[in-house]
């Protein structure tokens, strides 16, 4: 069986769209992996590319992908909102199937030894790939950011993890790391009182006392002028998707409100779907079929979770 | 403002009821605070006392009620189902109103100190007393109980916080803590499914990834023939009763189950039941008048959260 990981790089280019093409070549038309989005955002000045297939091809063309980032950016004339520390900032390792999270804190030990031997770039390990407590969390590594990182760098707790203590003049420095697979989930709410989806955000969050695997907090949609519960669930087995739905649901209705509808972002294992999908079935007292197909989970999700801009391609079993 | 707590002693005597009444008789009649219950329990052999009221009155009537029972128990001749390590086995104290957990840390200290100064019983200070990581939790302590504790005391881990490393002949040892109140709260169901119970257990449960102050599991009522999620709400305000009746209420849909009854063991303070009582005077869109007495909030309390059992007597500002 193939490893299949899913890995998520962001680099520091958000505006130039021939530059973004450039930058992204390495990850098209691979047979082994597909490269399912990039989404440039012109105020971070900052791409999110999204790769999912077999590991090691991902990791040949990740080093393509550096040698092409090093020539287009100069990190001494980059400015935009999202904090980075280099022309790659951060590119996490998330495993997928037939492959643990210790093997992808494996690739990224390997990637970033060979990215620091390779290119002179000096590597933070980070996330579960940490091998310093506080490496762990990404802002700590990026405080003082791309400019900041030249004189961090030769204070000993802040020595590279590959690489010396020296940043790359152009490039700056970059974060490799593994974590678990995380599910990106928001409920759009029929208000644009943040006051309220905040309280809501503190009933499901495991900060304020709520479900163990859920990060959530109140967003304000310009385009679509409502707020929504935006949210990571960090366990989808622990915290399925139709409890989340079903709290916020019964929380909302305290002001009068119905939950407007709700989005993927990103990916989604069928599984975390088809849980959900049972529950409701059950509720309905109507037949499940576990085995059915990905057009129907398809339907299903968008009737059952109010799901909206769903498609079958935001369902990981469509790539692999 | 006369400083309120309550306190549960536990004595190990559940069976004659002449002698459970000299036991209490020292907490009986006192203006300064109340016996709320004394809960005999047969197969047990123990007897759980609840009091409630100022402080200082309550640890004087404690030394005397210590005294009784070394005359009325010898626990070289007392057998119970519940693990016990003397004649009176544990006081916990519990802030009310206008008291911190930590001044009941300290009336913990001054009433171990004297137990053990004046009736030469060692003592052990547990949960938020401890003063050990290994005497934070009953069951620890208890270990190898009355008749084990003679010589575990005599271990160099196991020499009591105060008193000296022998126990008492006739009354063995006692355990004196802190902790914070609790909602002591189970809801019913119709089924003897335990195992399908079990599942809404852990749909709630801090342990299995649920809500953060919530310890719950699957219990069968016998006399009753159905099971309940029984629960301690650890943090009554974080995690308000009526969100937990909700979560269970939709996740006992999926078996076409209706939530039967609901009912709180002890105490319950009014804003625990005010929190709910507004969420669905919220939902149902109709005043809600957070200056209720304490008539309407019961009413209103077995209305809608289906509590049965219940009465102004639980609610403890109806003692204070």
């Amino acid at each position: 069986m193939p490893k299949i990981i899913e890995c998520v790089p962001n680099f520091s280019e958000g505006r130039d769209k021939e530059k973004i093409e450039r930058i992204v070549a390495p990850f098209k038309n691979n047979s082994a992996f597909k490269m399912i989005s990039y989404e440039p955002d012109a105020d971070y000045n900052r791409t999110v590319v999204t790769l999912i297939g077999e590991a090691q091809s991902i990791i040949s063309a990740l080093y393509q992908f550096i040698q092409v980032a090093i020539n287009e950016i100069d990190m001494n004339h980059q400015k935009g909102e999202h904090p980075r520390i280099g022309a790659v900032d951060v590119i996490p390792f998330i495993p997928i199937q037939d492959v643990t999270l210790d093997e992808c804190v494996e690739y990224a030990n390997i990637v970033g030894e060979n990215i620091a031997k390779s290119f002179a770039i000096p590597v933070f390990l980070y996330a579960k790939a940490a091998k310093k407590p506080d490496r762990v969390s990404l802002p700590t590594i990026r405080k003082g950011e791309f400019e900041g990182m030249i004189d961090k760098i030769k204070e000993p707790e802040w020595y590279p993890d590959f690489g010396v203590a020296k940043t790359h003049p152009t490039f700056g420095s970059v974060a490799v790391g593994a974590r678990d697979f995380l599910v990106a989930y928001n409920i759009d709410l029929p208000t644009d009182n943040e006051k309220q989806t905040t309280q809501i955000a503190k009933a499901i969050r495991q900060s304020s006392g709520g479900f163990q695997y859920i990060q959530a907090g109140p967003a304000y949609l310009e385009a679509q002028k409502h707020m929504q519960v935006t949210m990571n669930i960090l366990d989808y087995v622990k915290n399925p998707i139709y409890r989340i739905f079903e709290v916020v649901r019964f929380e909302a209705r305290r002001y009068q409100w119905d939950v407007k509808s709700a989005e993927i972002v990103g990916l989604v294992p069928k599984m975390a779907l088809l849980d959900s999908i049972k529950y409701y079935r059950q509720v309905e007292d109507l037949p499940f079929d576990k085995a059915m197909d990905l057009d129907k989970i398809t339907a299903f999700a968008i009737h059952y979770l109010k799901l909206r801009d769903f498609s079958k391609e935001k369902i990981i079993e469509a790539w692999i």
